[in-house]
């Protein structure tokens, strides 16, 4: 059977989760009718201690739509230049919103308050765009699943207070960061105006991701849901499968980051092999020796039916999830030992 | 049980169509590797004798999509002013294509080539937006279900040709009017450049729409998907419904229209109701009486169980569909002619 | 010497003008430095009895600017069908602010404010537009120069009011409904949230529109006017040429009107003529009989060295302003009671 | 007589520029009639050996109006961190392109081939931006003045033309480029599809920018200028300022470059003084030591009628220009020696 780390989007539902969605009872969603999307949303935003949370049909749309909810046309977000919002969203910060990316040369797709602070535009200064949001993303994926400490996320909170700015959180992999450093959802709740969060990715649900915020900024959500296109019907189904995760693939997340240290152990002894990056939860990122052939080394992957990604610059990524049994990890490990 | 005629939205998947979904073959749609999914957009190509498909969460979606392809910000796209693009997609035209409605006074939200061609702004006349798509919607759904003359459609297709217009139709109840008139699919396909049809309303899945086109103007749907949020995972579920559903629910929808008509027959006795509009598919618009309220007459029907819905101006919409069943409809007749 | 009824546009300024604007006292209008614009300004604001001023390169981006500062992208706003920011703006509306045109079928580009009211989108449906403004034009130039009853202007204002839009008036001829309804520029002032006003057409200026507003909405302005690339330097001199002609130009504007309406009656008089539009202003639009060749007919005065444009549908239209004449008159007058 | 070197935009009209742009034969440029403005777009156009010109209010709209003519929503253009597009444009390319930039962390706002091609995101991974357009800013603003190796431009020239992509000059101070290298216009013609040159800075005219490109992009620039709000009627009194410096005033900008060289000298003498960047044309950027307030130093100069501007950072610019005499030279030297 083939083992697939290219991503941990690439999960199946279990049998289980499959239950839960042909059971699921489900109504009109666009009218607000679909209890099993109406439990899921009340679920997740009492899960955070915040007002309200809307069902999205992915995390891009999750996360533009807070985009648009925070800005207007041509004014500017503080990111990191690893942002998924910058790098993986198809240029929808400025498509869907208008609006441009203040990037931080931050560490592994992380930054400092002081950066955060420094990189807003003077108000008055007309010519410049107007600084309206920071966004941050935790885990971070291009930053090879880094997970941010909590201090500094509540020191940036001050920048964006003492600057009237709004606070974003990509939390497409919060549940890794949550597994990893054993916070709670509601110090994030608390801490941030809009949270994204993904169902699909460690959790193992077919599709889904969502918004969860404070009243007053979410009262239009709905609306900008509707206009992106992603106002679905009987669409409960897909939230059965994200409350059956939430009751039985949260904790299991630990394993996966197990594995995924031992893999880079491995990695690390391989001769093949010039660095692996820190490995925080489930994402190994490690970089070829300059003489070896990026396409040649995964052609030998995949002959051993084993799939992972470039990533450029000969840097190759490999992403633990629900659907890596303990089985495909013996067999890995052999596999990359004998690489 | 409740009759709920709100529109035919509000169904839920049938038992076979729910073993359909349990047993789906998936797999990750950004990677276009669902096999469900591939099968579904293989299938709508081929019935329409199209080169391309693409699955969408929902018709709004498919249809901003196709907006998109065919013009560039600031352009003009002719249509009726009963539009579901221009009424009901939340301003998505201007939101997301940056693109104005030229709007036609036709009749029940069809227009004639020779409207249409009168419609198109001077290409050299620079103050003007510039004319880029004509955009047809068959069924109408603010035009209360009436189906357009095949012939005009080719005349208006020629006029498209003559000033190198795009041709895009909303086929949200395209099934309707196939149903109705027994025109092909594939006299759709070769007449359009793009069109959209929902698995959703008469076929009664619980999501998707899908659109289809020409290789050209198709090459760049995924990436327009992707920036609006619509690029969903292991979707496949909702493909199996809508596989189903092409071969288990086609036929049945002119039941929905004879039981519409039959509707339509009894209301247009009542002397409470002032006018029934032409019955043609499944949808039933009628006019209360000056005197009568409108309120009234919907808590009324609540009372009995039944749902329908006001469209303003003392107009009211009931729509007939899958979850309508002939008992339902005995219950139906009674309760009105006893109004 | 050519007679050009074109428009208003094409005046060049008068010996007068032109020494006003050689002595201008100039200086860097970005950084609200060229004393000559800020005095227009304050002029202005002054004259209409608002808070603040803003110079514009054009009308057009006046207008833009003023749809911007008082919407947000998917919103609507509602005009006549005839409106100038809805046809000849380029489709700007929906380009810079991603907004779309809810059109009113009104007489001459002026409509109700019962109208109005019936146009508004229920602001809880979120499948519509949200509505969020209301724009007139006065006069209003496709609708041929006719001007609003201020009574009406009132009644729209409480529809505003009460449904919470926002109120601007496209006033580009509003010099020439003021000149012929001896109404204030504070009766208007009192009345709208912006009012742009225009120093080219009636005024004789060689170019520059003035946006006029409350100090909430106008805050926004001047980085509209950057983004829209309307942030200009030394551009006194045409702030010098406005300050000139509201001086030097306001009263003559009857005189131009008087005209218009003698050039009316001797249009009424020819046989190849089917209908003069009422005249209220300095706008004449007329219709030639069907069997009137509309190209010959402005070849025959093209002969004669008299310029005028056609509007479509056997409609030609004809404008008077500052360079036309008294002798180019009685010459006007004379050719066309000869042919 | 105050000493302003807080920007080259200051500068304003000479007698003889006064008296070109009063005797200017001027008509209504929304028809193209205005025979200065003709005169001068195609003195420019032949100038750079290119197809067409057009000309605009401002530098900022010429920039933005080349973006749009390049790409599409969503789109990326590739320029420096420093790009005054990016920088300085109040976020026009997403508000009024829906584009975002990749920024190259460059030298002195200029970067390599290299850099600009591993820059470019592969076309097929439709997650990223698509990459559509290179744009070099010559001189750089926020990169002190520096010009680019006009060898480094071809090379990248090759890039884009490897990647099919636009390759955009933003030419504001391209002037000073030409007056130090002593390249040719006609030498960046055949470099550049399109390239902004700008009347005010070095050449001292009131008003206006225009943008020279070849005939298939340029033929949509007149729609983009109308709908950016850019179409001006008598505006030759500008064009005739223009012609008039092209004539008079480009030779001696390397006054200016020698002048910023003397003022680089005396400053980098100053104990007050950290460093003085390189001077290559006409700005000054240099910063203060540490223990020294920017404030209090603005202040000492403005006491001795001296004004220059923060660039943030204990950074501060000076640049030189028309309106800055030779004995405004010598009392700034010697007020700077006794700082």
């Amino acid at each position: 059977m083939k083992i697939d780390l290219r991503s941990d989007t690439v999960t199946k539902p279990t049998k289980g989760m499959l239950e839960a969605m042909l059971t699921a009872d489900v109504g009109d969603d666009v009218y607000k009718e679909d209890p099993s999307i109406n439990a899921l949303e009340k679920r997740l935003a009492d899960l955070f201690g915040m007002d309200e949370a809307l069902f999205f049909p992915t995390g891009s749309m999750a996360n533009q739509a807070a985009l648009k909810l925070h800005t207007n046309p041509g004014e500017q977000v503080i990111c990191d230049k690893y942002a998924h919002i910058y790098n993986y969203e198809g240029g929808g910060a400025s498509f869907n919103s208008g609006i441009s990316c203040k990037l931080i040369d931050g560490h592994r797709g992380m930054f400092t308050a002081k950066q955060a602070e420094a990189s807003i535009n003077p108000p008055d200064f007309y010519h410049s765009p107007l600084t309206s949001l920071i966004a941050i993303e935790n885990t971070t994926n291009k930053g090879g699943g880094a997970h941010w400490d909590f201090q500094e996320l509540k020191r940036i909170r001050d920048v964006a207070d003492k600057h009237q700015l709004g606070y974003h959180l990509d939390g497409a992999r919060l549940w890794n960061a949550l597994a990893e450093t054993k916070e709670h959802p509601k110090d994030y709740g608390q801490l941030f105006d809009t949270i994204s969060v993904c169902l699909s990715k460690g959790l193992g649900c077919p599709m889904g991701s969502v918004l969860i915020g404070h009243k007053e900024l979410m009262k239009g959500a709905i609306r900008v849901r509707k206009i992106l296109g992603g106002g679905m019907r009987q669409v409960g189904f897909a939230a059965a499968a994200g409350l059956y995760a939430l009751d039985h693939h949260l904790e299991r997340l630990s394993e996966d980051h197990k594995k995924a240290k031992e893999i880079g152990g491995v990695l690390s002894g391989l001769t093949s092999i010039k660095k692996v990056a820190p490995i925080e939860t489930n994402i190994i990122i490690f970089e070829l020796h300059d003489g070896i052939d990026e396409t040649q080394f995964l052609k030998r992957l995949e002959e051993k039916d084993i799939q992972i990604i470039g990533m450029g610059s000969n840097k190759l990524r490999m992403v633990t999830h629900l659907d890596y049994s303990d089985d495909m990890h013996s067999r890995l490990l052999t596999t990359l030992r004998a690489l």
